[in-house]
């Protein structure tokens, strides 16, 4: 068996990830605030700790996935955390998508117990993350990468390398979430022109879907107005546009297009869609247009 | 030999796709207003003619390629067309992104004439008609579309049929171009975010070209600041934008993103930059940002 | 008595804006499609004529005050019309908002007939038309505007002049529109806002009638939602908003409040709102918001 | 002699307000971080004291005119504070610029030494200072309002009440300049067009002058493209847009055309703006159609 990792965070992604390194061969000690989400891992040889910070020890790796910035830090900073269990000469892997800014006040942080911090956000769903085809970002001390590869590799079907500032790859996951975004917002306008012309939107979803995958599941989503079960809830849609908002506040860039798409998430939770998913924004779209929603999806 | 077509239109994607309909042993008669386009044409066995009429034989079929709705009406309309040159029973494929307001206007013109019109407007540069990869939206008669399916097979790699209503294919090229405007936006916008925040915006277009094939040369463009030679002319850009926005008032379709893309064709024209790729709107986000541009590019 | 006048357009505003001339004892030779809107002013003294022609004379001034670009040029254009009465040496005052573009084409048009065109678009609604209070955009000849004087200044209380361009007074107007549909979103925004935190939104309205005459109307409206009887019906700022839109785009003018009002407006018709006073975009920004609208608004 | 109050926060609005309540003969306690700034004040009566917390007795009365959230919190919030030496029984009198938030947050701090948080922010430059010219908001305990009453009217023309919520004043407030800023924005639209369509921007805004006092200032400016010396520093009114768009993300109101000011506002000082007039954002305006601007503006 190879190393024993430590991995804090077993929500929809969180497990799928870790069963994937299990899998690899590496030992892992794993903490969940709701231990129950254990299980499936203990199952498979995962030691499940009492707290956050017992899955690490000196010298060695912890990842964490964990819902948003507040959650990381609530983790990582309180004295006695895993971050100085890992003292000297640990790595904390952080796959969560969180600001920039964040990320590098962690690194600094951690800098002081001689732990390297790298980022690595990922891009890809919970399917996704089970078949083992996460995109991952990555930035961080060039060393520390080069020692987490394996581990990386077990998990995703790509790494993408932006150098050692601990911001770097979390500025480029924001950057990978608004292509996505923007995507939804461009389909929900052209399949409401197509509607409101007379054409079929299905028809439309389909063609798009042939000329570009990155579109195929949200044109059927938003042609079909099928917003259930979300595949990511609006309201962290929002939650991630502000992130982008700040993000580009924090270095004084225009977005309008990113404007645009905060005030339909905005929009979209104030009309109570907060639990759909967030291609959702479609339905601000369509009601713009003076078009009748589809008796489910309000 | 395979029936004699007649062909009007010779610029860069007449041309080439002419030129695969001969590969696919269909005679073919040509027209354009510069006859020594016609030179490679003739030169495989084509027929050039002294006048638009003269392509046509009755119950023919014809196509054009022509640059905008006025060039397609021009060659139309007027007593003594190809159109009723093909009189009765004839076909007139329309390759041309045209308003879908023309559109259903010319079908009620040729209607008298007992020809059919289809619409046809196709995906793909220069490069793509040459390779016969072109997709292409089809809209018209059932009957008709069936006798032209061997041609348009001759020059594309895939059709896409919405039904009998004139309109229809040029609504959803239209929807497709807007598909890739509102994406370099997109794209525009990001790549300024990571550049202000610190993050090479060349690793960053290389990661987006692996993650999504129609973003990938425009990521790229952008990222280099390279909008000469134009692939699609900027000014072409916004007369399309405009077929766009004319076609949402027409069904009182409100689009802010096509909005928000009107407003940035036209302040790139009012900057002196119709003769650039349609991807130089990039620019203006750059210098809204308070960036620096390449010498080359303003 | 002075000189006898031609006018034609009696409606809401025309009528009015006569009877202030009959009042300055001008003499009135009056033409309008629905000849019974007359009868306010032959009651007054003002001759009825049978068609717009009738109404002048060589040499003479003619007044039109018509519903838009269409109605003008229908009245203007065709042979024998009112303006080859009017030659040699007459002048034409056209009171409407149109399109510049139109306005000189007209001026075009008389020139070959030796009369002089002047645009003399007004700000003001059917009341201030009827107590002279009406704001008077002027452009055209010299001369011309000087013969006039006496005229506008019976109907107006001030006249801004803008030069000889006949286009630029109807610039100017639709700047002034857009100044007002602009304070209506603004208002509409502000009052939204007030009322999501919780504040009154009619406190709020009578602050910003006292600091502000221009806004005070709208304001109240807004926060009441009483958007009948329409002052002004949406449809028609509507047509202002595309005359604003297309004379930017005339001179490549990137407007984007201007874009944003446009897309308002659409979507206001689109929810079946045009019958409504044209501040009931304001219903669209609650909407977005998430706020329940009051019943007879909607 | 009336009363004696404490007042914290001696600006280019802190003196003449502080005189005016001098001039109103109340006897006054102040505090200024530069002490030099409060020499024309204790010329005339003024009593300057070593510390904030000096200026304040129990029971009494309090102002503090300070540049934004931080400095009011600061100036509060630690032990020791004017805060309690006020208490029990007196009032602090809020006149900044703050977030509703912030007041919310102080009223209840001070609640818990039975001192009462008024929230009076002011409408109104230095000038309608020195002329006790401001128009103030204001909300907090009915009681209390009616005590400070006399003070409000010695530095005011105006008092607009808002109920007991601590917030709402600061609400109201940051309305008042979102009106202000899209009046801004609005006005550079219109004389851009104007003057891409041959009409003269000063003639435009002498009639605006002449129609709206709220908007002749700025629409002079404007026209003259004149931006310093700065009335109010374009970097205030990013800071106040921020607000806006905070306190409308608290409340889940989307408000584009306040996000369109935000990207302005921040274009603005991407290219290095912030120290002109925050009227300047009439720059980019003008620099999105094409043309060129003033040398000294840029």
């Amino acid at each position: 068996m190879s190393e024993t990792l430590g991995f804090i965070g077993l929500g929809n992604m969180g497990v799928p990830i870790a069963a994937n390194l299990l899998r690899a061969a590496f030992g892992l000690c794993v903490y969940n605030r709701t231990a129950s989400k254990a299980a499936p891992l203990t199952a498979k040889g995962a030691t499940l700790t009492a707290s956050p910070a017992d899955v690490a020890q000196p010298g060695g790796i912890v990842l964490t996935m964990l819902a948003d910035d507040r959650a990381v830090e609530e983790v990582c900073l309180p004295g006695g955390s895993f971050v100085e269990h890992l003292s000297p000469g640990g790595i904390h892997i952080s796959l969560s998508t969180i600001s920039p800014v964040t990320a590098r006040r962690l690194a600094e942080h951690h800098a002081k117990y001689k732990v390297d911090y790298i980022a690595s956000p990922v891009f890809g769903r919970p399917d996704a993350a089970a078949a083992a085809k996460l995109w991952i970002c990555n930035s961080g001390p060039a060393a520390a990468k080069k020692r987490v590869q394996a581990i990386l590799t077990a998990i995703g079907q790509g790494i993408f390398d932006f150098g050692e500032d601990a911001g770097a790859a979390n500025v480029v996951k924001l950057c990978g979430n608004f292509l996505v975004a923007a995507s939804i917002e461009t389909l929900a306008e052209m399949l409401t022109l197509a509607e409101k012309s007379g054409v079929s939107k299905k028809a439309v979803a389909e063609m798009i879907g042939k000329l570009s995958p990155l579109h195929s599941g949200y044109a059927n989503q938003i042609a079909e107005q099928k917003f259930e079960p979300a595949g990511f809830r609006l309201a962290l849609g929002l939650k991630d546009v502000n992130l982008i908002m700040r993000t580009a506040a924090a270095s004084m860039t225009p977005m309008p297009l990113g404007s645009l798409l905060h005030d339909r998430y905005v929009s979209a939770v104030a009309k109570g869609r907060a639990n759909l998913d967030w291609s959702a924004i479609a339905l601000g779209v369509a009601e713009d247009a003076g078009l009748a929603l589809r008796k489910a999806a309000g």
